[in-house]
Parts: C-alpha cells; sequence; structure tokens
C-alpha cells in the first residue's frame, strides 16, 4: 500500500522527465517504471529477496498507466507539463517519494534483522536511488547532486526516525508517521523555507543548469 | 546460443564506442564486456539466478576477442572505426542486440513463472540495459533517451511477441522468430523509414549532439 | 581487514569529490559510503552471496566518520580540500582502491569456485565499480574513460596476478602482495612515468575537462 504510493509518485516524476525530454510513449513507460520501481529493486536485491514487482506485478501497470495518462496530456495539452508548475510537482512529488521510501526501506531492512547502521543507510539509500536513476537515464545532472537544501539528509532522517521510534517500542502506524514526519518535512521545510546545513565557502556550487 | 549472439553483438557496440573514445585495450575490454553481460546480468540478478557469465565464461572471452579485434582495427587501420560507416555499425548491432536480449529476457521470464506483465517489462528493461550503461560510462546521452523512433517501443514489442505467441502455444523456434521479428522490424523499420509515434510538441527534443 | 583498507580508501575519494561540488554534510556520506561499499556490493550480488557491509556495518561507519572528517576540513579550513594537492589525493586514493579491490574479487571469485576468466573480469570489473558510480553521481565524467594510462588495465593486472599466483599454489600472503604489487605498480608507474598502451591514432581524445 505504501510502498504503491512511493512507486507511483516517483513513476510521476520519471513521466515528468519523460514529458521534458519529449519521449515517445514506450520511452514515458520505461523512465517512470524504472524511476517508480528502482529504489525498491536495489533494496530486494541488496536484501537477497525476490524483488517486488516481479510476483505481484500491479506496480509495474501503475507505472505504465501514469506514464500513459502523462504521455497523453503532453500530447493532447501541449505546454502542461512543462513550465514551472510542472517543475514544482516534480519536486514536491520526488520529496513524497524520497519520505516513503526512507521509511519503507529502513522497516524492511529492520524486519529482515539487518543491524541498525545497515538499516538506516539501506532506506537513505533506497529513498534516493530512484531519483538518481530517473536523472542518470535522463542525462540531467542527479537532483541529489545540485540540491543545495536537505536532500539526502531528509532521506536519512526519515529512515533514523523509522529505525529509531522502532526500536523505542512505538506502534507501527506511529513508527511510520514519524518516519514520514521527518523525512517529508525536512525536505519540505528545506523546500519552503530553505533551511539547510551552514554551506561550504567556495563558489563553484553546482546549479541546476550545470 | 541466442543468447551468445547478442552478447557479441552488443559487445561490438560498445568496442565501437571504445573507439570513438579512443581508449586502450582494456578500456575496450572493459566497455565491451560490460555492455554485452549488463542486460543479462541484471536479468539474472533479478530472477535471482547464478548469473549467466560467471559459470559459462566463454562469453566474457568473446567480449574480450571482440573488444581485442576492434582494437587492432583501430590502431593498425586508423579511421576504420570511425564516420558514418561506423555509427551505422553500432546502430544496426545496437538494433540486433535490442532484439535478441528482449526475446531472451521475456523468454527467461517466461520459464521463471514471472506474471505476464513482468515477463514483458523484463525483456525490455534487460534489452535497453546494456545500451544504457554503454552509453553512461561513455559519457555519452544515451542512445534510448535521444532516440526519437522506436526504440523502447521495439524492444517491449519484441518481449510483447514472444509472450504473445508462447500464451498461445506456439513452437518455442516459432516464438522465438516471432519475438524477434516484432523487435528487430520495427527498429529497422524506424532506422529505415522514419517510423515513429507521433512527435510530442515542442522544440526542445534532445539530438545526439546535445 | 584489507577490505576495509579498499573500503576507506575509496571512501576518500567520494568525500573528495563531494566537497569539491560543495555538497552537504550527508551528501558527503551518502557519496562517500556508495563509493566506498559500491564494488563489494557488485561483487557479492553477482556472487549472490550476502552483501558485506549488510551484516558488519563497521564499514559503513568507517565512511561515514571519513564523509564527516572531510566535510570538517572542507568547512573549517576552506581551500584544504580543493586544488591540485586533494585532486593528487584523489587520484592516488583511487589506485590505492583500484588495486586493493582488484585482489579481493578474484580472490573472493576464486573462493566461490569460479572460472579462472570469470575470477579476473570479476576482479576488474568490482575493482572499477566503486569510481564510475562516483564520477556519475558527482556528473563527472568517469575517470575510467579519460584516464589515458593504465586504469583498466591496472585493475586486470592485480586480479590476473592474483588468480596466476593462486594457481601457482603460493602461500595467500605472496599471492596477496603479488597482486597489490601488480595493480598498483602498474597504475604508479603510469601516474609517475606515463607507462600506457600505444595510443590510438586520432585526435578527438577526451580530455578531463571534455
Amino acid at each position: 500500500m505504501l510502498e504503491s504510493a512511493g512507486v507511483v509518485v516517483f513513476a510521476l516524476t520519471g513521466a515528468l522527465v519523460a514529458a521534458r525530454k519529449r519521449m515517445d510513449p514506450f520511452g514515458f513507460i520505461l523512465l517512470a517504471t524504472v524511476t517508480g520501481v528502482g529504489g525498491g529493486t536495489l533494496r530486494d536485491l541488496l536484501l537477497d529477496r525476490r524483488v517486488f514487482w516481479i510476483e505481484a506485478p500491479s506496480d509495474v501497470l501503475l507505472c505504465s498507466a501514469v506514464a500513459l495518462a502523462a504521455w497523453a496530456i503532453a500530447y493532447f495539452k501541449p505546454g502542461t507539463l512543462d513550465g514551472w508548475g510542472a517543475k514544482r510537482l516534480l519536486i514536491w512529488a520526488d520529496a513524497a517519494g524520497l519520505a516513503l521510501f526512507a521509511v519503507i526501506g529502513a522497516q524492511k531492512g529492520l524486519a529482515a534483522g539487518v543491524p541498525i547502521p545497515s538499516a538506516i543507510a539501506f532506506g537513505a539509500m533506497t529513498a534516493t536511488f530512484g531519483g538518481i536513476i530517473r536523472d542518470i537515464l535522463a542525462g540531467d545532472r542527479p537532483m541529489v547532486l545540485w540540491s543545495r537544501d536537505f536532500y539526502v539528509t531528509a532521506a536519512a532522517a526519515g529512515a533514523g526516525a523509522t529505525v529509531g521510534l522502532a526500536q523505542m517500542g512505538f506502534a507501527p502506524l506511529l513508527v511510520m508517521l514519524g518516519g514520514l514526519a521527518a523525512g517529508f518535512g525536512l525536505r519540505a521545510g528545506s523546500l519552503l523555507f530553505g533551511w539547510s546545513f551552514p554551506k561550504l565557502p567556495g563558489d563553484d556550487a553546482p546549479k541546476p543548469s550545470d
């Protein structure tokens, strides 16, 4: 359930990038699917579990549906998926996916009995991986890199809060909500209010246009 | 057999890119090998099977032989692997590898008992993956992205035809030939006659030179 | 032991790249960790072994410590991690990691009973993989590509010497030292004295600034 929500929002970000790159319908499907299931695939490979979307292909179908809907919008309503509004949708959907996968990754790591630092590393890696492969496939500079605000930090906070609350014995629902609040909250705060760590000195910080 | 054919043609594309980038002999070998075995490696990892080239290293040796032959040509016959002829060879070998791996991926997915949508997604992903990592390693924009014609579409068609014909009970040879015809035919049609989906409006379509 | 040394030096290269890109502390941690454990993760996935850092998270913690130390230096001593000195440290740490992972990869391949060509391919692939994902994540052209000198060659030599000496029945310590000497020696020779294969004719060789 939670996983499918994460898959869908990441698939949406993949479809938005495909729209910007003027790909064809199957290009949309590939980019949406790889972005949507990428992080969970890495997680399951690392845990040596059966990859989640293979047995239950509903997530692949969801990604395809999101992709085709986006292609239709881009085709029949030109310009809708361009510009500032689409860029903001991309960034916020990415933020939601980041928080969801950080929580799920940390939970699955704990459930598999991995040590605590690994469960946090796990959540943070799998939460950021989908966006990384989206941007690399699209030939863009990875968002994880040019983001001057909380990005990996938000993923780590979401995973860390999930692990911490679970260790303290909170009910699963509270663990999940706490993790989501920490991950999405930090990311949202940095997007809305510019929260960040103190910047490193130096002026060659990469910008989105680099 | 079929798999080795796919490995060799993808290895050839890797070697051609290495020639364009003026790499050294072991650079040729790395790029040829990673391109040749990349898609099948992803497929086997996802299916939790033993990775195909580890037990039977003949494919790795084939990739190395292709790479060294290409390096020798580039060294002793300068210019042979540059220019328009080499570019066309690259694109057509990539097309052959795409069709072969789409069919093999779909077949192996079916043989492993994965659901139908997953088998198709599988074939399409593993068919495109070798070329994706080749282009990323070479610092090029992935062909999957700038290709304005049928590319992912051809991979999906090859995988889809394979799955469809197999479900209809055709003999394995016919399934294979039908899958190859669908995949390679669509790609060839788009390369020769410009077949494609209707283009999305907008003028920022990336070009090979981007 | 040897593995942790390789993880630390590769983590250091990831942190140095993060410093150049002016990332935030968790960006440092992500880049250092992914670079440090990347090659070994690929190796363990291919061998279908439990991924090494999941059960024993000390390596993840080491990467994080290296990353935070580097961030602190970049923050409190601006300029220290820039410039020519840092570039040289990056290249030499990368060389050390390359040799270490070539030997470890080949050894683990042999221990898992894979055929000889696969064990060598293995060592070379896993030795170069960490640096490849570091450079791709950072949006840089992979060092493996623009390096005109012995790079993949050094990795293959280290893996090949390890496999050869092991086959000849030398003691494990000698196998290891021989592999390290071959891998690091070739790389060092090419960095210090410009050792390389004869260059391919043509003038479009990519440069670091490409």
